[in-house]
């Protein structure tokens, strides 16, 4: 469609790269853009390109960090003898917004998924388990997904670190979601909710 | 946070004022970008800060052009004696997409709303009543939103046509639309598609 600017088709193209983005919301995008403009497209242009440029991996956890080690491995108000095991730095960012964990984390760089070729060696689990050695760590909390890939990496994290030490290994509760319902609950999910029961203290 | 990046932070609240995309959705790009690398970020910041130098308003019709005449107005192919009166540029590509329409393009800029304080004099419906009268059009097509807004500009505009020429003035037909459902259509849209029933001719 030549009638349409060229510079617009390519910015709805690029848009359209995004997750669950499709070619008409990407143009709703563009328009309002268009409608919003110049200061707002800049902002959101340098805002893209400042993260190019600050964007670092932690080199202690793994996760994104603006500094060689991140926020979270330099304050000294977290306690480092807890370690949580996370896929991605995405998994961070979720654990970090519920406020209720105090430790560190390492973040594998991704599951092991045999499907698309990746295992323990394409992962960060030497580096874990290195860091348990020299570190200190007193407790090693997996917090991968509860799917099939998550479920096999915490696994075989498990069993290699039950190799060299005697650290506490431990996994994030598996159960009804709060909210959830348990009339439309999967067999799994409840199967492991009734596993994980928890004893109700005498008030 | 301060555990989480400063400039993931604001590229998630920058995405986070696209239209639909809450806080979560706009993580979830920043991820997927930064797990796509820098290559992908600098050609969607580019994309956007190109539309930024590029994207001017055509002086003919008033949509989106990288030239000071648009693409349509330009084109020898199109006919210029009929021109197709549309709220904003977005509904300029909607058109186009179809490749049914071989006329030109008049942008109002918006449509009367009252309840927002945008009266005629707002949108350009001078110049469309100027063009009409130097240029030669014979058939106005008025392709404005079948919502209120839209049928008040649509009104308006014939009214002020009206006034100074003899010039054919059509509306985009009102109708069930292609897949629709009788049974769950709505009220208005059933009596309009009764209202603007067509003959069929004997083949």
């Amino acid at each position: 469609m030549r009638s349409i600017p060229p510079s617009i088709h390519r910015l709805v193209r690029e848009l359209n790269k995004l997750p669950g983005i499709g070619s008409k919301t990407s143009e709703r995008f563009v328009f309002h853009l268009l409608r919003k403009g110049k200061e707002d497209i800049e902002a959101l242009a340098h805002s893209l390109l400042a993260i190019t440029e600050a964007i670092q991996i932690c080199t202690e956890c793994y996760t994104f960090s603006e500094e060689p080690r991140c926020g979270i491995c330099t304050n000294n108000d977290r306690n480092k003898k807890i370690v949580c095991v996370v896929a991605e730095p995405k998994d961070v960012m979720a654990f970090e917004k519920t406020g209720a964990y105090n430790g560190v984390y390492h973040v594998l760089g991704g599951v092991i998924d045999h499907s698309h070729g990746i295992g323990p060696q394409d992962l960060r689990i030497q580096e874990l388990i290195q860091r348990v050695e020299i570190s200190g760590i007193t407790e090693v909390i997996l917090g991968t997904n509860p799917d099939m890939e998550g479920e096999t990496t915490a696994l075989f994290i498990t069993q290699e670190l039950k190799k060299q030490s005697n650290i506490q290994i431990t996994k994030i509760a598996r159960g009804l979601p709060i909210g959830g319902n348990i009339e439309f609950a999967d067999e799994v999910t409840l199967t492991n909710a009734l596993a994980g029961r928890i004893q109700i203290k005498n008030e």
